[in-house]
């Protein structure tokens, strides 16, 4: 499971950033991927990627100002170009539809495979399936926009196989079956209950991505205990009031709503073109005095997100 | 007076080429630049020029095709960016100004700028100002696509110093009159005759630029003469029946028309995305054989188009 900042410029798109969109890569076997928000020049930085557009699988838009959502048309277009491009599904605020269908309408688009639109107007699961759930929140901006808790579901604990081979279990279907919890009669008559040969459930990662933003309690909420929160930094210490009337978030409030849920590593993105690459550096060591373990994203930054159990003994 | 090229993919982009957009860059002192065109990821190439965005005054769009329009939301957004961004006009078919509407609408955009919509229907002169006419005419694509014959006005002739001074013309206010065709009169009472020491008149350069079409007789028409005429070049020779299917044009057939309309200078561009740079000059030789003065364009390309009257010796 991994992060890949795509844009991480605010507003406008510099030399060095793009405007908003990040990936979310699906841990193997899935091997697809997701995004969150879709800035003009998505599909330009997706082709100096390992992401092919054949394997996106749903698109989470947190709001619609232009900065996050004018790479959609072109992005959905291109898909096209793919044969054999599956479904794909657009979780956004409402209006996500009408602004896609209109640009549609207008240039004579006709997608070669289905599109689903899932508006969310309200907290809650907006999406569940084998692997993930998704959770959404509103937060306070100029505009609706959302938060997404992105929960990998627990993984089955891992077989003890010195256990296995004392208890005599024969290696096989046995073995997958003991894995997903069903208890099992060997040959000989003998039960070996799941329990005593499965270790504990690997807990799922968390990864917290919130929209354009205003400190708010959602957000802490959304990203309580994650293992990864992506946090929006406009604007430096000190610019709290221009960040108040834009509703946007400084550094040091992004740190403050981290500290406060509890995350494990918090990624700041979205800054302000102003700022060139020695200022964000500035701004990220400013977050750093509230939560040390503060890292300023950007384009093309690839995070891996560890499973807890992986480096709980670290921890 | 310059093009530039920022984008000549077709449909898509590629790592090496961006979608459609070109920049015409006036004669100094204006100094101002118009785009034609607008595919999504055009302000992030002029970030790499040496326009900026608040010169930018004029933008044709030749058809409503998202690899023609999509980078217009963003661009115009952006503009809002620069203090003191005059007005802006955009030429285009009948729908550009539904479509911006629209998605300025539902991302909720208040540009800075006066923004002109003219929407353009017809044949004719769509645009008339102290540099410059503009005429269109619909060419032959799957919705409705424009071409564009852009007519420098023709420049006063130069003032024959010599002359001047044997007649003794004293250098100030005078030539300026005499250079706007006005005759004067000396101190002495001596009238001089503006056509006495003013050469012939300078002819404007003339360029035309095709929105995407199948070879058709305004493309024929709007080029007639120009010193520079931009054809689409979708496909290769041999793939007539495709080209003709998603009314587009191979390099033969731009040639063709370039040859019949006795322009100077031919520029490819708008190639299909199969085709890699090795590819594009097969291609253009492929044109050569029709239109020898026929060039390739790629992205960041520049074209000077220089005075009729500065090589019509060397014609």
């Amino acid at each position: 499971m991994r992060i890949i900042f795509l844009g991480t410029s605010a507003g406008r798109p510099t030399k060095a950033r793009n405007v908003t969109s990040i990936a979310l890569k699906l841990p193997d076997p899935a091997n697809g991927f997701w995004l969150i928000d879709c800035g003009e020049g998505t599909q330009h930085r997706l082709l100096s990627s390992k992401l092919k557009l054949n394997r996106l699988e749903r698109i989470l838009i947190t709001h619609l100002h232009g900065d996050h959502i004018y790479g959609l048309p072109g992005l959905l277009t291109s898909r096209s170009y793919f044969d054999g491009a599956g479904p794909l599904q657009i979780y956004g605020p409402i209006g996500i539809r009408a602004y896609l269908e209109g640009v549609f309408e207008h240039s004579g688009v006709h997608l070669e495979y289905e599109l689903d639109f899932i508006e969310i107007d309200s907290t809650g699961i907006i999406a569940q399936d084998d692997g993930f759930i998704v959770e959404a929140a509103p937060l306070e901006h100029r505009m609706p926009s959302y938060g997404y808790r992105i929960t990998e579901l627990p993984q089955p604990g891992h077989l003890d196989l010195t256990k296995l081979a004392e208890l005599k279990v024969p290696p096989g279907p046995l073995y997958g079956r003991l894995k997903r919890g069903e208890d099992v009669k060997l040959a000989g008559g003998v039960i070996i209950r799941s329990s005593d040969v499965v270790g504990p459930s690997v807990p799922g990662r968390i990864v917290t991505i919130l929209g354009d933003t205003k400190p708010c309690g959602n957000a802490v909420i959304l990203a309580q205990g994650a293992d990864l929160l992506v946090h929006e930094a406009t604007f430096g210490a000190g610019m709290e009031e221009k960040a108040e009337a834009y509703g946007h978030s400084t550094v040091l409030q992004a740190a403050e709503i981290a500290a406060k849920a509890g995350v494990r590593q918090l990624l700041l993105t979205h800054f302000s073109s102003r700022f060139d690459d020695e200022a964000v550096e500035k701004l990220t060591a400013d977050a750093q005095t509230i939560f040390p373990d503060t890292v300023a994203a950007r384009d093309y930054l690839e995070i891996h997100v560890p499973r807890m159990g992986s480096n709980a003994s670290s921890v």
